[in-house]
């Protein structure tokens, strides 16, 4: 009902991830009612965003330097590589701050549902890096689901040809978790997994 | 942690209704993976938007005409005036299409505790349209909340010194609504306001 530009940026605007019609349309109008404030800004912002950043042929990462600014870095260790599904992974990572490595980003999990297998995913670029002989340590920052596992169960073979220590993520109770909360799955890998005070 | 572009990208996404840092994060990286089909679109479609859509000067519907669509069409009913908060009802009217005459965008409703008073909303230019005598009848169609009834209130006393007939939208229970999950408050106005089948 709206004029057909509106309808169309709504139409694009609805098929990001975590908005709807109805979302789109509040947002939009939103944005139209701040223009100078909010819409001004956003608009220069993603062109800015589009022009400038790229996937970092090294790693995958998102950034506008190429190879991006952790690939770069001199401090950062090269000898240990943590392997993750997403971008978004790798830089919830970077937010703890607790790895000075670098990183590689998958671009997703093994998963037959899906129909993913290992060429759609960047396994033959990882399998390289490590054929180099300058890695030392393979982090499997993969997801505890089914189709994380299954990645690094293939991931640890492939990578076992090669001398290199190859680690997953320690499982157990979250910080700041309440067991009464918990799934089963994760009280009894925690029990087993339980360890001296 | 990302490039500071993309930090600035996301946090201005992220004040936008609906979407809060996480979700932002992953709309502009679902994005930046498909750049071609989906982020050179969207930024295309924000410019357009941008650059050509604005408040029609009469009503206050946001479009690419000015005055807007329906302000200028000869066959809606200039002498009925319907009175919305926002510019998403008047569209939600718009797709029910039940309504043949033009709007009146308040842009929002009388709040003690929100701090809006009459001079907040498009109120004046609302009397000055009753003024000129060319509207017979103004459909209050504003939300069933305290605010909005309060608006109706004060419009209708305002309104009640011209020559025109005022009503606001009829309650009770809405279609398809199971009576179990309806509000007390509903229920008893639906009960009380029975009619002869």
């Amino acid at each position: 009902m709206a004029a057909p530009e509106l309808e169309q940026l709504i139409g694009l605007l609805s098929k990001l991830p975590a908005l709807g019609p109805r979302s789109a349309r509040r947002a939009v109008l939103s944005l139209l009612k701040q223009k100078e404030s909010k819409f001004v800004p956003l608009v220069g912002a993603m062109q800015t965003v589009l022009e400038k950043v790229d996937a970092c042929p090294i790693c995958g990462n998102m950034d506008t330097l190429k190879p991006c600014a952790i690939c770069q870095d001199e401090k950062r260790d090269k000898s240990v590589v943590c392997v993750v599904q997403d971008v978004s992974d790798l830089w919830a990572l970077e937010r703890a701050g607790v790895f000075k490595g670098t990183y590689h980003v998958l671009g997703g999990v093994l998963s037959a549902l899906d129909g993913v297998g290992p060429d759609e995913l960047a396994i033959d670029s990882l399998i390289q890096k490590a054929a180099l002989g300058t890695i030392n340590e393979v982090v499997l920052a993969l997801p505890a689901t089914v189709e994380g596992q299954t990645t690094v169960h293939y991931l640890s073979d492939k990578l076992s040809e090669f001398n290199i220590s190859v680690s997953t993520l320690s499982r157990g109770v979250p910080v700041g978790g309440e067991l009464d909360y918990l799934d089963d799955g994760t009280l009894q890998l925690a029990f087993k997994a339980r360890r001296n005070v």
